[in-house]
């Protein structure tokens, strides 16, 4: 048995895909969770499913599933999108796991199944479907989280009610992969095809307050004023150059979200609320960090008469891609692009990291071309996805064998 | 003739004019610009007024006067309050203008008129009231102002068009003189009575925009990142380096608004756009510290692949106070207070500075406890108030004959 993967089909049907709410700027599309484009465009995929002689599901969340006879290797990511999203984010890993198992029912074996799991982007929280789906949050919980406009996750997934089927027995797969653009500049400033993913950074995440004085902006001197978003502009600064010692170049921390009240152009501030997130491979360097942070604003707040606070920290902790998958990842890449692919992190959170609850997974990288996502302008170099679905199409076969060892 | 004023009278009409919109936490008031309770302060006022002996007058914008016969001193400030205001914030200098005027007319001379103007908080601009008498502002273009909930001045001051008149002719006044808490900490932490103003400082306001790039928080290694609020960050510490050889103990710079966009913890933001407004009394130094914002704002850009834009820079300039009206001030301070007052600049607006345009004006001071204002917790111990009525009275029969001559 030899897995025939067919390019030209792959590509029409990741064309096809992205109709689904095509934005109508480049290759841009509107399809997030539960909304009608993402509904119709899960009901293609399962029509496609079905066609490639999948039996289909649609789990009680919204993924759906294209699931072959027996044991069998799951391939799959999402098929939802960004509020504003590209054409790949999600969508390459979905018709990667068509095309492969497609191909592997015409070629008698080995057995894959597909998935495109629901809400990866987080209209509700973050990675929400596959997440139900390995117990990593239960479906009471989902069911209370709401979007930005004050929508239930309940009542979102209502809307899919007539498709709904059980929960899929996670027992019946072996591992899962999960191909997906690098959303990052790496591999396409090195000119590489493809990344073998070595793990999933994790994430540290909370909001820290600076409290100052609130006071009138011509009548009190400098030298009286507790302004907490000098605090918050002084932390930034230290924090930049303490972390040098400490992190990675895959090492990244963002403030993006910062609240100065009362917020007026007269008024000095009498508080600054801001986001603090940090990634990294290692529990160990993201505790380090944590250290940092708390002394610099404990530092910062003594040093100007500030009160400090932060909120809980939210944390994801590291998810290491299972060895062997790894490898018959790194053996495909050598045999189809030799020399231009790596080993590499992965910053981002994917459904890979849910599904590692259940069982071992792996994940491959594509190009992002000028490191874009999260944007209509997403692309990524045609040839760069049809190598990486050979690469993932070959390293099937050797996995199917490594698993079943 | 000796004006003979009387504590008592002028603290129960303070007293008195706060429950007009009392917060009801300690001495706090809400009285806004053309609120009913504003509306019927000045009501309360223009009576007081008549009693008085005055003639009274609100003028087409709902300042309220009460004019004494023929040439006249004209003493005052503003009833209207902060959204969340003190209860000494303009009430004093008014009922300063109400005891003089009334004394002085018992005293059978000199002429003193009174006046509370309208809107000095800036619900619709910012002295508004003084500004349209003065012609800083032309009635027409003040009509359009709105408040933040988007109601026109013009359709506010409709609210007491019952009671308008035409405007006061400027011409009938020699001076104006307006009695002010300082807002600020110098007059209580020094221990003093009374500051005599020397001039209203200058007022420069912009808006500064960084732009960078909007990434994805995991995936853009941080050597690869243009976030715009570290720009802005690295700005405020090095202009606070920067203008530490060219401000006095005097100047002062705010950013009291920032906004981050889009705001969201896991999206480097891909703009930041900040206020940045700052005080002196000398416009060479104004014009000095832009000089520095600009070339830091620049640097900041240039250095990390920035586009940097500002907005029209909205422009003040300083005021200052007549020298004879001043020296009339400080004479009357060191007979009051000997030792116990100090020259110094108003680092707020206030009504003073539009009347500028018209006549010589002058401002007296009075400290502020803890330097608090435009907040509930607003206050000046009652001595204080007193010391500095007498102070203005006593000044009020040095200027006539000094303004006479």
């Amino acid at each position: 048995m030899m897995i025939q993967i067919r390019p030209d089909r792959f590509l029409q049907d990741l064309h096809t895909l992205r109709q689904f709410g095509a934005a109508g700027v480049g290759k841009g599309v509107v399809r997030p969770a539960y909304s009608d484009p993402d509904i119709a465009a899960r009901e293609w995929l399962a029509e496609r499913y079905a066609d490639a002689g999948l039996k289909t599901r649609f789990d009680p969340v919204g993924s759906v599933w294209g699931l072959a006879k027996g044991q069998s290797l799951l391939i799959g990511s999402h098929s939802d999108s960004q509020p504003e999203g590209g054409w790949l984010d999600g969508a390459l890993g979905v018709v990667c796991g068509l095309e492969i198992a497609r191909a592997a029912m015409e070629a008698g074996g080995p057995a894959v199944s597909a998935v495109s799991f629901q809400d990866e982007e987080g209209r509700f929280g973050v990675t929400t479907g596959s997440r139900v789906w390995s117990g990593a949050t239960d479906l009471k919980s989902a069911d209370r989280l709401t979007d930005t406009q004050g929508l239930s996750f309940a009542d979102a997934r209502a809307r899919m009610r007539h498709l709904a089927g059980d929960f899929v027995d996670y027992k019946r797969f072996t591992g899962f992969l999960e191909a997906h653009i690098e959303q990052g500049p790496w591999l396409y400033e090195a000119g590489e095809a493809v990344g073998v993913v070595t793990d999933i950074v994790g994430i540290r995440d909370m909001r820290i307050t600076f409290e100052g004085e609130q006071n009138h902006a011509g009548t009190t001197p400098m030298h009286r004023r507790r302004d907490p978003l000098q605090a918050m502009a002084r932390f930034q600064v230290l924090i930049a150059e303490r972390f040098r010692n400490v992190v990675t170049p895959q090492t990244v921390w963002t403030t993006g979200h910062v609240d100065v009240h009362p917020g007026a152009h007269s008024i000095v501030p009498g508080r600054c609320t801001f986001s603090m997130q940090w990634r990294d491979g290692e529990t160990e360097r993201l505790k380090k960090m944590e250290e940092i942070i708390r002394d610099t604003a404990g530092e910062v707040a003594e040093d100007g008469g500030f009160s400090v606070s932060t909120s809980d920290l939210v944390g994801i902790e590291p998810v290491p891609m299972d060895a062997r998958m790894q490898a018959a990842l790194g053996d495909a890449a050598e045999d189809v692009a030799p020399g231009r692919w790596r080993r590499m992190q992965s910053g981002a959170l994917h459904d890979a990291a849910s599904v590692a609850r259940l069982m071992p997974v792996a994940m491959l990288f594509v190009p992002s071309i000028n490191g874009i996502s999260h944007a209509f302008a997403e692309d990524t170099r045609e040839e760069d996805l049809v190598t990486g679905l050979q690469v993932m199409a070959q390293a099937v076969e050797r996995m199917s064998v490594a698993l079943a060892a």
